[in-house]
């Protein structure tokens, strides 16, 4: 299939310009970007018109649990420790694979329709959260949540790593990929740690983890290594391979130099952070440093929702309210948080930018909602603006997954129905 | 006009129950709210489908600078005087009445399809505005900004804030009401704010005026009065008169007591704070001390938008994060400040709440995208995951102004054409 996308406000995140330009799209690949571009095998060619829409690439989530969908909104406004031991540990000890499979499409749903087109996830049953990912058409780096407090429990996840990671790497024509996911430093004990990293080496994939995201982390980890999580990890040589690490709240600037080192990717949560009372991460410092900054919506437990545009402009605002700077995490950096720059913390290389020759994911952001008048600076709109609701159309991997907010290939209202089923279900008991 | 709205989920906010109900609306008000309501006259009846959908109090934008849309995203991230010096008093000192009219209406239309059916004003040409409101159908308090630094503009900002009081107050079918404006304690010399008190108290209009926004403002106080903003204005008998107060980010315990006991409406505005770096109100700790607190979006220029579904999200986790407390303003006491509450902060008494009796002022929700999913709890949903995008229909004063997302009063496409077109021309100059 060949793709034409006529006439759109296309964004260049590298010089971020924004210049009316054709898009053409041909197999999984954007090949060409500019002014009327003519296509001379008309077969098999798709026309989208993309006057008044704005083109940037799909948006990045770089931090998930997707299939806690399931539990939204189920408990609020709780202690944290009250709401995983009463309400999330209770209801996730009756998750089924199906459970899993339905959650996931339902978190899917949601994020197509908010423009993202590419999620990392770490959660259970990931077998059934691949399935979820190659039948919608988005993309994802998967990785099976790995806890060690109980050795057994390490090893029977380690084990069931290895075994997803072996079967789903580089399926969907190479829309999942795989990484292995130790939960945090305070749950996996640093044996068990050094056994994910050798595996990690061997399988040449990423690491997928939580690090500092409480002061009770922080706690635990002073009292038992007598230091703190990253450097914890970094002495361990967990940083050796590709690191993916959430939430980063708590890092002084010396932890900054060792992310900045290591090339880790710090994906900062802003709303789960807040709603959880966790803390605020020291983005602005960090992305000064250059470390590699992507952002995500963590749970929909916790967050409550999977909309990256509203936690763009979230990680902005909370930026600057705490630095007390309005200068701090501009509409532009937020948007490249979000694109460009997230898709560099994960480590991937071929998307977050339109591009030629790069992957053709790509968002045609609707701009006839008076939210995007007047039309001052297309940056500031749709950093500051924008909302979820204006995506019209979605394109990962040069296929058309959503076009004027209709899903191609899912059954949205048979995934609402099961999910709602199965999330009353679970958390009832 | 009789309006039957069936079988609803109706959102009380005084027991914050969630039942299936009849609403039925006679003339400008809530008659009753029921099941299965007959209705014997079925002449100029209108039955509006409720399934599927929530209904609630419109929501209450307790501080805005509407026409200011105008201006939106023109000039974001900088630093407050580079903004206010070089975008928008230049801008703003080209505005003409007919510029103040479409950017109003801009801004009313965003209102009403993100669900706000009451707003309080404070801006220039006020006719205009007040124009727009007449038309559009949505209720508004409305006041003539005065700054006083000079006593000439001063005196003839009051001259003009009683002319348009005398000529507006309680137009509109009511919907219409109006304050005075002195923009703040240190743009309004104490004699002026004197004249403005006896003024107030002449014509029973409340005070609608920002107050302890800043440090600067903190710091300019406490040089010429020796005292903070709070004491200023209660020393000066300010808060005798109902009064409005926007922002209140550096208030002590004893200026929340003093708060508290003026029953002042402090108008929290959560996104404008944090994107100009202002800082954090301790909107928790006035809550708990009983002040009135009404959320409010402040001028789209600062914002960037004009959604108050957002902003309640924003308010919550926003206090959250900065008392280090997950129990921190919950759900429905966000939900509360953008309605019941809201509207006592505003003095408004007939609004705010689904009761018989009460104005009709209603809002559906449509429940039918995927971050409505599941239905754990209602109150979490529209919280932490509802979307202005959700908001299907709009009654303000018993008239619906907007049905399954069509305006039925405005001419949408020209308002937005018209605004753009003089919004570009006064930043461009």
């Amino acid at each position: 299939m060949t793709i034409l996308i006529k006439n759109a406000t296309v964004l260049d995140l590298k010089k971020f310009a924004a210049v009316e330009n054709d898009i053409l799209i041909e197999g999984n690949k954007i090949s060409k970007i500019g002014v009327d571009i003519e296509v001379n095998e008309k077969e098999n060619l798709k026309i989208i018109d993309g006057s008044n829409k704005v083109a940037l690439p799909g948006l990045i989530n770089g931090h998930t649990h997707v299939a806690m969908t399931l539990f939204r909104g189920a408990a609020d406004d709780l202690p944290l420790m009250d709401w995983l031991n009463n309400v999330i540990w209770p209801s996730e000890s009756r998750l089924t694979g199906e459970d899993v499979y339905w959650g996931s499409l339902l978190g899917i749903v949601e994020m197509i329709k908010s423009g993202t087109t590419t999620f990392c996830d770490m959660y259970f049953f990931m077998d059934e959260v691949a399935h979820a990912v190659e039948q919608s058409g988005i993309r994802a780096i998967l990785s099976r949540g790995m806890v060690a407090i109980d050795p057994a429990n390490g090893e029977k996840g380690l084990k069931e790593s290895v075994d997803f990671i072996e079967k789903w790497q580089g399926k969907a024509n190479g829309r999942i990929t795989t990484a292995l996911a130790p939960h945090a430093p305070y749950t996996c004990p640093p044996e068990f740690l050094k056994d994910v990293i050798w595996e990690a080496k061997r399988l040449n994939v990423p690491i997928n983890i939580h690090i500092s995201e409480t002061l009770d982390e922080i706690s635990i980890i002073k009292e038992r290594y007598g230091t703190t999580p990253v450097r914890h990890l970094e002495s361990l040589g967990l940083f050796e391979v590709k690191t993916i690490g959430a939430h980063l709240v708590y890092v002084d600037d010396e932890e900054i130099q060792i992310l900045k080192r290591y090339q880790v990717g710090a994906i900062h949560n802003p709303q789960s952070n807040m709603k959880l009372a966790s803390g605020i991460a020291p983005v602005a410092k960090m992305l000064e440093a250059g470390v590699l900054v992507g952002l995500g919506t963590d749970g929909a437990a916790s967050n409550n929702d999977l909309d990256m545009i509203e936690e763009l402009r979230t990680a902005s605002y909370l930026q600057k309210v705490s630095s007390m700077n309005p200068e701090a995490l501009n509409a532009k950096t937020s948007i490249a948080m979000a694109t460009s720059l997230g898709a560099r913390a994960l480590g991937l290389t071929e998307v977050g930018l339109l591009q030629e020759g790069y992957k053709a994911d790509i968002i045609l952001l609707n701009t006839n909602e008076t939210n995007f008048y007047p039309r001052h600076n297309i940056f500031n709109l749709i950093a500051y603006s924008a909302k979820g609701a204006d995506v019209d159309t979605v394109i990962v991997d040069g296929e058309v997954i959503m076009e004027k907010r209709q899903l191609t290939r899912l059954d949205e209202e048979k995934i609402k129905f099961e999910a709602n089923k199965r999330g009353l279900k679970l958390v009832a008991g």
